[in-house]
This record gives C-alpha cells, structure tokens and sequence, in this order.
C-alpha cells in the first residue's frame, strides 16, 4: 500500500512516493512559487499527478510549516507561506481523486523518527529539532499529539528562564532562546566580543570578526577539540538537557530524539544534555532514563512521515 | 454495565459502583491498615466483595497515590504506603473473579473530571489540582496519558524556576514549591513574620502566631476582601497561570481544569491564573485560550474515575 | 572661589563658570570635534579660556563617558570617544595655568545632586540615571565613591536575572535590560506585536507601527491614563525597585535620587519602584525606607558636578 | 597608643588591648551572660576594667552582632542577644573614663582585614564571610561603610535569584541561601538523597545518613580529591563569584577577601569564585581583576578591628 508525502519548503516542494517501511520509490520536486497559497497548491497537484501516472497509491500527506489545524486540513496560520485559515487538503483533494491530509512539517518528520527511525522501538517519543529555532514533535501511546486546535508541540515556547531573553513570540524566557542555533551563535558573538580568551581560537578561525561566527565553524572546531566551542555547545546541551527534564517529568517518553543541524555536533552537544536531564529529572532513581539518539531519517523526514500519516 | 471504583487513600479505603455515566450506586469503606500491602490488598479484596454480592460489574478499577506502571498492574514506588514494585492487580485478581486494574489516583480523578466533570466537552484536558502538593492529569485525543513507564503527569516537578526554591524531590525551582497549598503557606508565613503592613490582618486572623496561618484561614480573609490574602492568592495564581501556559505551548489542550483544596477560593485564584496564562501562551493571537474551569466531581473523582477506566 | 565644569557630550561641549553654591554664573559651547581625542582637548581649552578671560577660577573639572581612572585624571576608555587610556587632564592642564581633574560624567552629574540637588540633606546617596540606558553614582559618607581602578558605579552591569537577557557588554541578564529606556522601548515594542489588547492603544498611537513607539510616547500615554503604558512603566519601575533595594541592602543609603529621561514619567515610574523597593529590602521593618525622589539639576548637573569637584 | 578591642560573641566575651599594628598584647574573656543586655554591659565593664589595670589605653572598640547605628552608640537590633535600641556605647562609658565605640562584628572583622591582614595593600576591599550565613564588610578609599543608618554590608540580602530560594529574612532568592554554609550544607543533604551515584561517598562517609552531612566533612572529602564534594563547594564558589562580580561593578574593590568557615576549602572554593568572577565581571578586558584571598587574621579579628577603630 502506497502513498504519497509532500513537504513544502520555503525554496522547494518535494513529493515522494512512500511504501510501508518508509522506503521513496519515486520523487520529484517543483519551486514553491513565491508565497501565492493558490499557486503552491497548484505546483502540490500537479506533482502528485507525475508520482500517479506511474503509481497506484491510496492518499496524499502534506506536510507545511506553522500552525496545521488538528482535523488536518486547514493551514490556520504560516508565517513565511502567507497562509491565513487556507483550506489547504480541501484545494487540494477537490483536484485529485485521492484523500489528502495536512500536517505541520515538524510533526511529519518526528512520525518519520517514530516509525522507521530512532524511535521505532518507543511508543511515546520526544522529538526536539535543534535547527535554527527549535522545534519538536510529540508521540505518546503510539499516537501523534496535534492539541485541540493543533497547536500542540510548540516546544521552543515553553519558558526556560522567568524574565529571561526576549523572544520573537513576544514573551521571556522561550527555550528557543537558550537551545537553537540562533541561541549558540548568538551566545558565540557575544562572548568572543568582550574579548575572553578562551574564545580567541574561535574568534581567529572566524578571521577576527564576530559576526562571522555560524554554527558550522563552532561544531567544526568543537570536534578539532576547541575548549571556547566545546563550551558553547555544552552549554546549548545543558539548557536541553533541562528543557527535556522537564517535558518527561510531564509526559515520560522512552525516547528522546534529537533532529535538526546543530545535532551534527553529535555527543559534544548529547553528553551534556544527557547530564543535565539526569540531574534535572524528578524521581531518576525510580526510573530507567530515556535515551537521547540523533534523528536517523535524514532530510526526507517530512516527506516520508507525510505520506505515512495519510494512510 | 456497572463496575467498581475503589480508592486507596492513606487513612481510608473508599469503593463504590459505578455506572456508565458516573454515578455511584452503592459504596463501602474500610480503614487502610496501616502501611502493610498485603492488608491493604486483603481489605480491598473485601470491600469489592461486600458490593459484588448485590451487583452485577464487569471488572475493577483501583486508584492508588505512587507511581503506578504503563501495564496499569503494578505500584512501581508509592511514598506514602511502602509499596516497592508491589504486583497489585495481579494479588487483587488472583482473589476475585474480575480483571482488575491499577490507576495512579490523580489520573484516576483526571479521568472523572474529562469523563462525566468539568472538561467532558473537550478531547484534550489538562488537570491541575492545587493541594497539599500539586498534582496533575492529562488526557490527549481521549486517551489518559501515562507515559512510557508510567511516570507521567509529574507536573509538581517541571522547573519553574532555574535554581529556585529546594525541592523535596532534591532539585531546585519545581512548580510545586510555587503553586500549591505549601508554597501558599509557607508564603504567608514568611511574609507576615517580615511585619509587613499588607499581612497584618492575617497575622491578626492567626491570634499573631505565622505558624497558625493555613490555607482555609488565607481564602477566608481573601472571600472577606482582605489585601494581603487576595495577595497571595493572587501570586499562586499567576504561577498556576506561568505554568499551564507552558504546558499549553507544548500540548494545546482544550480545557484547563483546576482541582485540589486550594481550588476552593475560586476566581480569587483562578482570574489572576487566567490573565497570567494569557500574558504567557505563545501565539495566543492566533488561538482560541482554553477554559479554566474548577473541577466539578468532588471527592469522589479517584472512585468514580477508576471504576469507569476498568470498563 | 570659582571654578570652571565642561561636560563632554557626544555631540556639544559644554562650559560654565559655577560658584560654591552650584549656580551658573556664565557659559559657552563648541561643538564636539568628531571622535578625535586631541581636537575635543583642544576644544574644551579653547572654551575654558574663554570663559577664564572674565572670571577668576580656582581649577577645572572635566565630565566625560568612559571610565576615568581613580586619579582623576585619565580616561582609560570611552566607547564614543575612541578614547584609549588618554592623559585627559595632563594634556589639558598643560594648555593651561590651572589645576585639571577629570570625572565619569555620571559621577560628576550625581555629585551635583548630592551638593546641590535631591539629596542635599544626605550623607550617603545612590543615583540611578534611566536615560537610554542605566546610569549611576554613588556618594558613601560624604565621598564620592570612584572603586580603586575609577570603575565603581557601573549598576547597569550588576545582574538582575541570572541567564537573563543579553547585554552589550557579552554578560546576561545585566540591570540595565530591565531597567532603562532601551528596556522600555524594547518591551513596548514586543508586546504590542502580540496584538494583546493591553498594548492596542499605544500601537494606535504609533500609527500602528511598533517601531514608532518610544519612551516619550509611552510617558504621554501614561499620563493620558492609558493602561498598557502604565503597565509598562510599572515593570520598569518595579524592576528599579528591586535593583535598589538589592544596592541598600549592601550601602544603605539615605536618599536615591532617581535621573535621567525615563524619570519625567514621575510617581507613576517612581510609585511602583518605591513598592517594589519596600517589597525586596531586608530588614525594612527595622530601618527608615529612604526616599526615591527625582533628579532636581537639571540637564546641567554635570558641568556644575564637575565644577565643584574641582574645588 | 595602645586600645582595648571587645568581641561580643553567643558564648564568650573576648577583650584585648590592642596596639597600632594590630598586636595583642593582653587579653581576658568573661562568659557571656545569656541574653540580658545589662548583664553583658557589666560583663564588658569589667573585662574592660582588668586590662586598663596594667595598660594605658585611649579607647574603647566593641564589636557586637546585629545592626549597629551609624553615629556607633547604639545597637539598635541584635537577632541573638535580645538588644533592641539600646545605647551601648553611653551605657559602658558612663562607668569608665574612655571612650567607646561601636561596630558590627563583621565591619570590625573586615577592619583588622584591611589594616593589618589580606587586604593591607588595597583602599577598597570587599569582604565576604563565608560561615553559618554569609557576612560582609566594605571598606573604601579607606574608610569602613557603615551606611546612613549603619545598616550597610548586608550582602546576604543582595537578591542573587529573583523568586529563589526563600530565606529568613522573609524574601526569595538572597545571595546567602545560594553561598554560605547553610547553602552548602542543604545543598549536600537533598542531592546524596536524591541516590545520585555522584554523591554515594559523602553519604557513606556520613553512615548513610544525609543529616551527618556537614560541612568540614565536605571540605574533607574535596580534599581528599571527591568528585561530589569537590562539586559541592565549586557550585557554592560559583555563586561567590557571581555576587562577587555584581558587588565589583557598582565598587570596584581592589581586593576581595574571603573569610568564614567554609573558606578553609582553600582554593576548592576561591578558584571556582575566581572563574565565575571573571566570566560575570563586566568590562573585565578594560581592568585587572581584584585578587581573591583567604583573610588572614584569623579568630581575633573582630577584636583587633574593634580596638582599631576606636583609636
């Protein structure tokens, strides 16, 4: 039994064939056409019909960024895709002779994780994508959490610190202030400015000048055995590990996976959230500690996650 | 088609016949023979079987203050009646003729409030009852959660505060050390020993000794409109308020219910939890704000939700 | 006895002759010479010897930005300035025949206050500047309190929030991002974007663009009754409050004089501080509160500070 | 010019006779007469009457605990020895033909600090008393402050954590409940509770039984090279330092001294102090920094101090 998973991206909308174990039989992509929903809809239709003149298929899963309502058809709100309340799977599934299902992008790649990747033995899994910002993913007793109006998941929004670093969203504190990659190359700039030495090798590497500092080069010097970057990303670890601490004293997960770019900087930023989330969470000594693992699905995530939630 | 509820509380065993929408009719009760499991199970055993003789039920639900396994069959720890990996439902069924399961209590009462009490309208609930302690209760999509190993619900144990107030639990700034019965005393306390104007009548009110000082005593003067009380009554419920809007960044549930002692004052506790739950819910422009509702099934909630998680 | 205070400011070099009671008995200006340290000398010479050729003066006191070094006579650095370890008052002293010292603008301006303003009547006084950012200065027993490398005073970089917002200075959670007209316009902005109603009418009267809000909007809007700005100036004074009452429980001071441009919004910036500072202080129940009141010299405090540092 | 320095303690009485370096070179204790103020008058009398018997002195230093007035007549509140207002100085002068001063205990100690100990060869020294509770004594350009109302150096009270840990003096968060013995103490016992593995060796050391944890035992295992407790006392450095370096940017001490209990740690606590001094210092790159050091004038400093100050 086949289906169909489209991710629709910020440049690019990528749409896949997908079997029962997660394997792409087929692929094929279109430009996102500026920020027109009509036009984006349009490039959706036209690339399932490719993947379906040559595929028996039995429905289509969409995935998109921001706020999916949780009867999986409306996109209630994006915000670099210009979506207001926009019917998106009714468009949709009004062109095709298919059932078509909407979910938030994040969602359908920590499905991905939970079915064919490193979550695949757990029935409740926390997913939290270090990309960025920071996102997250949510399944409990084998069943995606999406909230009552679909907004559930907004990990980056749970507040780390009362009064903390303003947020984009408006509030203090978020998580995504103190755990994305915004935050660590934030966190870099800053202290290699007041002109510490133990950020001088990276401030060197960044040829003197702060605002050339990015994630790639804290990780890549981290992994050279840098003690500035390997601070900065343990430091990003522990306010994971805190953040997840947290999050298991509410929901206890079996598997703590952990996605997005910053997550190439593998156990130089996993020890140390696995240390705190050690010391962060109530009852350990009652309880086997959930293992943190890096995201195994890869970039088509999405895609593969989409088309297996629309069966 | 009716079954039992039975409540396993420190001082009292209560059970009852539940039927399908929640009423209870019949019910007896026996002492908690001190701290002993095996007692206990023998006085449970009894009790069901005083109200198997004159009714026809399908099975057993038991409500029970510890950790209770994801298998719904075994205490895992309980602090207060010594149980250590004690096989509950196995030992009760083994004397019985019903199948029979175990519920940590919160849950159980969760469940009454999202089947028959404040939130039955709603799929995705979130239970916070502010007592002695602070308990919590979470239903998604229908379904109780009870996390991976059954640990979950532990909301007393979120971090509220990063190196806040010490906690039993032996980490620092849990929720529970700011919105709950204890930290309400403990507050009141405190303040009014500082001699503070504010708290004067309710140093008054405990005849000038803070240690007489208790939650009743603070919610009365606050009914009565005394300013310091409504003080600090307000505080908890802007804490109360601080972390439901956390807990809604990540799960976006439909109602909020408010249970517990302290839940007693009422708007004096809830508005001031609304308004912070506002002022703290990321994207709240964009989102319908969930309810927040004082439980509605009293003190028979662990009973009647047991019983109707046996069916 | 004369003497003569010049404050540098980032665009006008000011002058004034000052007698023993604070007044102004002349004046004049240049223009401040780009960043060029050795123009702006010259340039406050050339005022000097202006005013120097009607009135007899005993010495001359300098106010600049930067942290000037204990001995009053250099500044070792000035972030507008391009002022590194600069031999301000030996390069001035020799265009002239008259003994120079240099003080930290802030310093010279709190002076002024202490000899002739708000806290006339006090032997210890705490200033707090909130102008764009936090300023302060500090008169212990009578003295001017300068820190044994001229860097004493710096209350913007005490720590309010611990993993608190960011600061310019690569350190987080600095007073100055709770407490200063940056603070208040930065929070401003971000709340009104959430589209709260709180915050509507003050985004109206930005012509509904956040980034017309600033702080002399916000103080108007207050003073109208406004709500939102109330709040907002509140938050600022509530954290004013706390910052103060942190700096007594270490100095104790008799009065605090409240300066800069943020306190033109008066009690209803200065209520809510005096209401936090009560709140926070320990051991209130046995001392005199001291008094918040605001700046009473005006924009020249400086030149007449510096003046009579000279003496 | 010899002078007679008086330690007011809970148990003892010390009196000395005191010369210009700091030397004692007689001495006498009384015990001190429980908690009734006249009592202990006499008892100061008469040890004061046995050394003038064999020594020309010119004055009279008592150090006493609590809050003593400015003017240094008046205890005006002591937590221990019952004394509220009372008129020390007059009392014990009016029965001997010398004059009297008052001081607190911890300025006094910080006196002797700086005239003959650690801080010798600074003008302004910030000292910090690491015991039971945590102490604090500023001396600047040379002179002791005492603040308007002799309330000054109560760093215990300077909030570390807003909405912290609760203290006795009836507000949240006091940099004492983060770094003193207490903090320490409690810190050790809710951790090796917790059955951290981290801290299984200080509980075996204790018996198993986290009520004998206390504080030379901490300092034991950290010497002998134990990972927790070596933790343990970092963690409490830590703090130091962070309260250290908000203190340093509003003072600028040119050195920091260390006393109480828990510094005999040694460099397990002051090297930790040391890091987090630099990371929190603001403008660290434009100074040097202010050294840590242990005091040095050990269990008579109060009196030396004392003696000194009355000269």
């Amino acid at each position: 039994m086949l289906s169909i998973g489209v991710d629709i991206g910020g440049t690019k909308i990528a749409a896949g064939v997908v079997d029962e174990d997660g394997r792409i039989l087929d692929r094929t992509t279109r430009r996102t056409p500026a920020t027109d929903p009509e036009l984006i809809e349009d490039a959706v239709v036209d690339a399932v019909r490719e993947l379906q003149a040559s595929h028996q298929v039995v429905g289509v899963g969409i995935g998109a960024a921001g706020f999916v309502g949780s009867d999986r058809r409306t996109v209630v709100f994006a915000a670099n895709l210009a979506w207001r309340d926009c019917a998106l799977a009714d468009d949709v599934e009004s062109q095709l002779d298919l059932p078509v299902v909407v979910e938030n992008d994040a969602n359908a790649a920590g499905w991905a994780e939970y079915r064919f990747g490193a979550a695949r033995d757990s029935r409740n899994m926390l997913m939290l994508t270090v990309g960025t910002g920071l996102g997250g993913a949510l399944v409990l007793e084998g069943g995606l959490v999406r909230g009552e109006g679909g907004f559930a998941g907004e990990v980056a929004h749970m507040t780390a610190v009362p009064d903390g670093q303003w947020c984009g969203c408006g509030r203090q504190g978020c998580l995504e202030q103190y755990t994305s990659g915004t935050a660590l190359v934030r966190s870099a700039r800053r202290r290699a400015r007041t002109g510490h030495e133990l950020y001088a090798p990276l401030l060197a590497a960044a040829d003197g000048d702060p605002k050339k500092i990015d994630g790639p080069l804290i990780t890549h010097l981290a992994e050279q055995g840098d003690a500035g970057a390997r601070a900065l990303l343990a430091h990003l670890g522990e306010w994971l590990g805190f953040g997840a601490a947290s999050i298991a004293a509410l929901l206890d997960p079996g598997t703590i996976v952990i996605g997005g770019g910053v997550s190439a900087a593998g156990d130089l930023l996993l020890d140390p959230a696995r240390d705190a989330y050690d010391r962060h969470l109530t009852a350990r000594a009652h309880r086997t500690l959930a293992p943190f693992v890096v995201a195994s699905t890869g970039n088509e995530a999405g895609m593969i996650g989409a088309a297996d939630l629309a069966r």
